[in-house]
C-alpha cells in the first residue's frame, strides 16, 4: 500500500497518460500467464508497470468522462469494502452492509422526495435502467415471469435520441427489441419535448402497442441535458405509464439547493437511477436504482431459508438479478458521513462555478465555439483552428472541422497532458464535450484546458 | 490502510463473527447521513466498527459460502484496482486492462481446451449466465434484437433442479419465463440424466417450442455435483443446442490435473461461465463468460466513434450490457503471475485432499451422517444429535432433524466461533453443507469443525 500512496501522490504532479500502442504495451507488460510463480521483487515491478501505464483518472486534467476525481474517504471505503470481502445478499454474511444500503438508499431517496420507498445498488446505470423495465414491465403483465413476453401484447418503450443507449441495449436484453424503442423528439438545448411524447404514445396505442414506460433523462450523456420531469410526468400520469429518470450522470444536483431545480418534478417518478460514481466521485461503481414504490418485486423468494432466527426480510439478495453481489454503499457512506450532505452540495455548487468560469473564458478566445450555453456541466464547444476561422461558408468547413477534434486528441493523448473527449450529435460534426467535476479541479487548470487546446490546435 | 492491516491480523485470532441483532447493529453503527462532517477521529472509529461488526470472510473458520479466504497478492490487485479507478469500456481509458482482461481470459479458455474465441469479465455468475442465453437466442434468431421475443416462437431452456437459481432467474429477465425453462431429472448424486434431457427436448419440440438451449452445471451450489458434459454435448450436438456450462462454482478444477476429468466434454460447450472469485479467492467479483465463438455479439456498435487512432476493436464497451464496468482481471492476473498455474492446481489438490481427511473423521464420529460422498469440495451432512440416534424409525424423526441445523447454526453464529450454511433440498430435511477451499484452512480446522458441530448440538 506504500506503492499505492506512491501512485497518488505522483498524480498530481504527473502526466495524465503515457501512451503506448497496443502491441508495444503488451511487450512491455509481459501478460502472458505462466505455470510458475514470480519473486516479490518481479511482482512489484508488474504493479508499477501497470500503474505507470493505465490512465490517471484522479487527474485533476482528465476530463474524458463521467467518472474521475479521488475522494480520500471514500478510496478507505473502497479498500475496507475489499478487505472484508463480502457478498450482498444475506443479513447473515453482511450484517453490517444490509443496514447501510438501507440507510444510503433511504438518503438518497430523501432527496428525490421520497419519504418511503425501495432500491438496490446496481452494477452500473445500464443494469439500473433495465431493472426499471424489468419492474415496470411486471407491474403491468407480472404473468410475463413465468410466461415471457410472447404472453403480453407488443410493449414501447418512450425515451429521447440523446437518452444513453443502454435504454436500446437494455430493450434488446429483456426481449422487448429495439424497433420499440420509440425515440421522441428534442428540442435544440437536447431535452425531450412533452407534447411530441403525447403525440407518439397515441400513435402506438393507435397501432395495436402498450405503451409501458418513458426513461426520461437528467444529465443527457454528451449535452448534459436535463429533460422537462414536470411536464414529462403529466403525460405519464394521463396515460398512466411508468416514469423512469435516467440521473445516472445529473442526479448529484439534488444535493445542491441552488441547483436541484433542473429536476424539479423527479419526485413524481417512479424509479430513478443514479450513480454517485460520477459527480459525487465515489468511485467505480456506484450506482442507485430508487423506486417510490415498495410492493414491487420482480423477482419472488425461492431459495432464501425462511427457518432462520433473524427477520429474513434482511437477506435482500432475492431483489436482485444477481446472486453474488459487491457492496457497494460504503464508499459512498463514509464520504458522506466524513464531508456531510452540506459538503457534497459545495462540490456540486463549485463545478457549476467552474464551467461558468471556463465557458465565460472560452468566449472571451477566439477559436472556441460553443455549442450552447451548459446547462450542466458538460461543455460543447468546437475548436477553430485560426486556417478556418471566417471561412464558414465554405463547402468542405464541416469535413474540414470534422477532422479537427481527433487530430488534437490523437496529439494530446500521445504528450499526456490531459484528457478529453469527442463525438459528433445528430447532425452536428465532432465537437469537444469536457466534463468539470472533480473537487481537484481549479480555475488554473481552466485556464491550462484553454491554452493547451490552442497549442494542440493551432497548426491545423 | 494501517487499519486494514490490523484487521487483516487480528482475523486470525478472533472470531468469526460478532453477532448483534439488526435493532441493536443499527444502533452501534450510527448510520444516518446527516448534513455536517465528521472530524477524522470519528471517522477511524466508524471504519474500526464497520470492521468490527462485519463478517470475516477471509478467517479459516469461514465455510459458509462459495467465497472466502484471502490472497494478498488478489487483494494488492484489487487495492491497486480501486486505486486507478477506471472504467472497461475503451482502451483509451483503460489501455493496461484491456490487454490484461483479454490475456487472463485466453488463460482460462486454454484450461477449457479452447485456442480461440472471447470472452467478457461479468458482475458474477448470474449475469454471466443471462449473458450465454442472449447470445444462445441472438444466434438463432438475429430478428430478436431488434423486433423482440414476440417476433420468435416460444423458447425452451433445459437445466436440472441443482443448477443455480439464476438460470430461472435470467430467462425472467430476459422476456422467456420461468415456465420455459424445463427440468431434467438428476441421479441420485444431483446430475443431470442426459437421456431424460433427450426425452424432454423431444417432448417440448412436439408441443410446438423451440429448444435453444442446455444449461449445465460444474459443480452445483449444494451438492457440488458436476453434469456429465460429454454426454449432454452428444445431446445437444443431435439437437443443435446452445451448450452453456455454468462453472461458477467446479470451474477451477480445470486447473487440477488430477480432477480436470470431472469437466470432460467442457471444450465441446459453446460458452462457459467461471467465477475465480469462488474457488481461486480473487476476490468479489470475479466472473468470467467464455466463449468458444469469436463471431457472436449480440449488440453491435452503435455508440463507440469509429475515428479513433488506434484500432478500434480495442473499445471493448460493445460486448457488454453494461456501459461503466469495473476491472476484475487485474486481481486475477496479479495471483496468477505470483503463484503460476501450478500454484493454483496445488490450492485445487489442497482443498480435494483436506475435503478427503474431513469426511473420513466424519465416518468415525458416531454424529455424522453424509448425504453421500462427496464429489468436490461441498461435504453435506446432518448432525443427528444424541437423543436421535438408532431412532429414525420414529415418526417425528425428520421433522427434529429438519430442526437441528437452524439451531446449531444460531448458537454458532451468536457465539461467533465458525459459520457454515444449511439447506433442505428436495425431500431431504435441513442438512449442513461445509465448503473447504481456502488455502489458509488446515487440517487442525477441520478437526475443530467437528468438535464445535458436536460441542454445539450434543444437547438437542
Amino acid at each position: 500500500s506504500s506503492v499505492i500512496n506512491l501512485i497518488l501522490l505522483k498524480i498530481l504532479f504527473k502526466q495524465v497518460c503515457e501512451w503506448k500502442e497496443p502491441e508495444e504495451l503488451a511487450q512491455l507488460l509481459d501478460l502472458e500467464l505462466r505455470a510458475t510463480g514470480e519473486p516479490q521483487q518481479r511482482l512489484l515491478q508488474r504493479v508499477k508497470d501497470v500503474a505507470k501505464y493505465s490512465i490517471k483518472t484522479s487527474h485533476p486534467r482528465f476530463f474524458n468522462q463521467q467518472f474521475g476525481g479521488v475522494d480520500y474517504h471514500a478510496l478507505a471505503g473502497r479498500f475496507l469494502t475489499e478487505t472484508l470481502n463480502t457478498n450482498l445478499f444475506t443479513y447473515e454474511v453482511a450484517p453490517v452492509f444490509v443496514l447501510m444500503e438501507t440507510e444510503v438508499l433511504r438518503g438518497l431517496r430523501q432527496l428525490v422526495g421520497w419519504t418511503e420507498g425501495d432500491g438496490i445498488f446496481c452494477p452500473g446505470g445500464s443494469t439500473s435502467n433495465m431493472y426499471a423495465m424489468n419492474l415496470a414491465r411486471y407491474r403491468l403483465f407480472p404473468e410475463v415471469k413465468s410466461q415471457g413476453v410472447w404472453s403480453l401484447p407488443r410493449l414501447t418503450i418512450f425515451t429521447s435520441p440523446e437518452s444513453h443507449y443502454s435504454v436500446k441495449k437494455g430493450a434488446a436484453f429483456l426481449g422487448i427489441g429495439t424497433d420499440n424503442v420509440i425515440l421522441v423528439k428534442v428540442d435544440d438545448g437536447g431535452h425531450m419535448i412533452p407534447e411530441d411524447l403525447d403525440t407518439k404514445i397515441n400513435v402506438a396505442k393507435s397501432l395495436g402497442a402498450v405503451p409501458f414506460l418513458v426513461s426520461c433523462t437528467s444529465g443527457t450523456t454528451v449535452q448534459g441535458a436535463f429533460d422537462p420531469l414536470d411536464r414529462i410526468a403529466d403525460v405519464c400520469e394521463k396515460h398512466k405509464l411508468w416514469m423512469h429518470v435516467d440521473a445516472a450522470w445529473g442526479g448529484s444536483v439534488l444535493f445542491s439547493e441552488q441547483h436541484r431545480h433542473l429536476m424539479k418534478g423527479v419526485d413524481r417518478a417512479n424509479s430513478v437511477a443514479w450513480n454517485p460514481h460520477k459527480m459525487l466521485i465515489a468511485g467505480l461503481q456506484c450506482s442507485a436504482l430508487l423506486l417510490q414504490d415498495t410492493t414491487v418485486s420482480a423477482n419472488a423468494t425461492y431459495l432464501f431459508q425462511q427457518d432462520k432466527f433473524y427477520d429474513v426480510n434482511l437477506d435482500v439478495g432475492d431483489k436482485s438479478v444477481q446472486c453474488s453481489r459487491k457492496v457497494d454503499c460504503l464508499k459512498l457512506w463514509l464520504m458522506w458521513k466524513a464531508v456531510g450532505s452540506t459538503g457534497l452540495a459545495e462540490r456540486v455548487d463549485k463545478a457549476f462555478f467552474l464551467v461558468r468560469y471556463l465557458v465565460e473564458q472560452m468566449k472571451k478566445r477566439e477559436g472556441f465555439h460553443l455549442l450552447r450555453d451548459p446547462e450542466y456541466v458538460n461543455v460543447c464547444f468546437w475548436f477553430i483552428p485560426p486556417s478556418m476561422r471566417g471561412k464558414e461558408g465554405n463547402a468542405d468547413y464541416q469535413d474540414r472541422l470534422a477532422k479537427v477534434a481527433p487530430v488534437i486528441k490523437e496529439r494530446m493523448m500521445k504528450q499526456g497532458t490531459m484528457m478529453v473527449g469527442y463525438q459528433p450529435l445528430g447532425n452536428k460534426v465532432n465537437f469537444f464535450r469536457v466534463i468539470v467535476f472533480s473537487p481537484l479541479v481549479s480555475q488554473k487548470d481552466m485556464d491550462f484546458f484553454l491554452d493547451e487546446i490552442e497549442r494542440l490546435g493551432n497548426d491545423l
